[in-house]
């Protein structure tokens, strides 16, 4: 029997469909992405290359040899030192694209990925994030940051070497406000923050918990949007990911890189994006917001559906998928 | 110089990035269809094979064959004859699956598309939407019909038959709410319909708008969320569809054959998806909100950044685009 579910983050609601409803297996992909080499001269992220992508903003060095560069994006969506300027005109509303888009590059090798990399070369990009994160928020006409990974053609990815990206805007997205006024409802009804109820309750009940690290939690959620989508969360409530501590990031990589090597062994390596949803910097004592990392694994394609109503359709129960992946061994 | 322009009827914040600008000659699809046979005899959805389906709930008929045939998804998302029940156990909002999935094959002919179909059988297919949505909102336990198309893989379809597809949920997505209480807002401020404002300041302006007929106008809004993005408003304020006239369906056959045309001649027949956004029939009174059709070729893939922050990057000046489709000579 078909049933919806109310996702109480976004406000949306999920038909869990039964009648299309797969077995996890089902779900592996087809097409696996094929055996890279972990250097392609031609790549302008692998090593030697440095001088075909614009000057890096950053970089970490061991034994003088790089191991992680940020750089200007080579197609930037915004542009650095634009004057912020904003005109309306009756229904014309436009804001000059001043802002910042980068592209971090994971490692030197070409044919890694996250499920496969060491711990502590996650650890450092993960600091990274936090580094850009910040920096990126100092500007004033900076509103929102986005910190994201599309990984493989069907996420969006037209590079194979391993990237993820920070987007500053010169605005806060109107998804990003409508999801905080929703949760700051919540925490005037009820005295908590939504994210840290979501995470006792899904402890306390269990059955779509993955993983419980030190300090990350990660699980499919109630009204997950598509097959094994995944929230990590973190336990300590804070309501900006630039105040996550070394020990956490540490604890994060674990985790983050388990989940993804999860997907990577059970499902055979899908295309996936991440996101990190936080608050600003600025607003890391916010009572009612907490940061977490979302996983959206692209097993599915949204269509009329999705676009005409914003709700989605999820052929996959999300206890099942929970367990699935608890049981996928990572060597 | 990239800029940022706000969607007024989404709220949503849309870069037009020029640095990946691209020529609209570019977006061109790359995978033509390939061509089919006006018959197959494996399609569930061609003559001979209606048994292949479920029980249809409708047909037209000419010289005694069908011409349309309206049945129940064999897969569908939600189902009838199901009780409404809702169950709020803290978190955990659920409400049974009831609910109508219809699939509409819009002709027996395997290979054609809306863009070559004969106006009379365009009529035909929109009268039946007209129909069904009626029909379907008859119901009180349906909260919300979506009518949409999904045209090409890339679309979300794996049938090549040319159907579209009406849903009918027990709820109103949180998504159409909130474009509903943006639009009373304006009415609130302005005294105006959101729309039938757009649509005035867009006729005034005119490059945007690529063909208007005498009761539509279609056009790349302002804020186009992608290459080639496509509204098609009715120039009559009217709340709901339901309130079409039979000439309106004779006039908006035109215009959206027209429309999907050239991008079938001067983009190689694009995938793409058409949702018919509408209040409810009841609703037809609404001074704030009017009924309008969304096109969305798919040219791009949605990544991270999308859906981190419900923006949305489009490489294609919407001027542009209404400039080259205005070009496009249709047979």
């Amino acid at each position: 029997m078909p049933e919806l579910r109310l996702n109480l983050i976004t406000k949306e609601w999920v038909i869990i469909s039964t009648e299309r409803a797969k077995r996890p297996e089902d779900f592996k992909t087809k097409n696996r992405k094929k055996n890279l080499p972990e250097y392609v001269e031609n790549c302008p992220f692998c090593p030697g290359n440095e001088t075909r992508t614009p000057e890096e903003v950053f970089r970490i060095t061991e034994d003088e040899k790089w191991k992680l560069r940020v750089i200007p994006n080579k197609y930037p969506a915004l542009q650095r030192d634009l004057e912020r300027s904003r005109t309306n005109d009756g229904l014309k509303h436009v804001i000059t694209g001043h802002g910042v888009h980068d592209v971090i590059i994971e490692t030197p090798f070409h044919n890694l990925t996250t499920a496969l990399l060491p711990l502590d070369q996650i650890s450092e990009i993960i600091r990274t994030y936090k580094k850009r994160f910040i920096e990126l928020h100092a500007d004033p006409r900076i509103g929102h940051v986005i910190i994201f990974k599309n990984h493989g053609e069907g996420a969006g990815t037209s590079l194979e070497h391993p990237h993820s990206q920070v987007i500053g805007t010169p605005v806060t997205p109107f998804q990003i406000r409508a999801r905080i006024d929703e949760s700051i409802r919540f925490y005037d009804l009820t005295g908590e923050c939504l994210i840290c109820r979501t995470l006792k309750d899904e402890q306390k009940e269990g059955i779509r918990v993955v993983l419980e690290t030190e300090h990350f939690i990660a699980f499919i959620p109630y009204a997950a949007l598509s097959a094994f989508h995944i929230w990590i969360f973190p336990k300590r409530h804070v309501g900006s990911f630039s105040d996550i501590s070394e020990d956490e990031i540490s604890d994060l990589s674990l985790n983050l890189k388990t989940m993804l090597a999860k997907l990577y062994y059970g499902l055979n390596d899908p295309d996936y994006n991440y996101t990190i949803r936080s608050n600003r910097p600025q607003d890391f004592a916010s009572e009612y917001f907490h940061w977490y990392i979302s996983v959206v694994p692209r097993l599915s394609t949204a269509a009329g559906f999705e676009m005409g109503s914003g709700m989605f359709i999820n052929s996959a129960m999300p206890e099942k998928s929970a367990e699935f992946l608890r049981n996928v061994k990572v060597p």
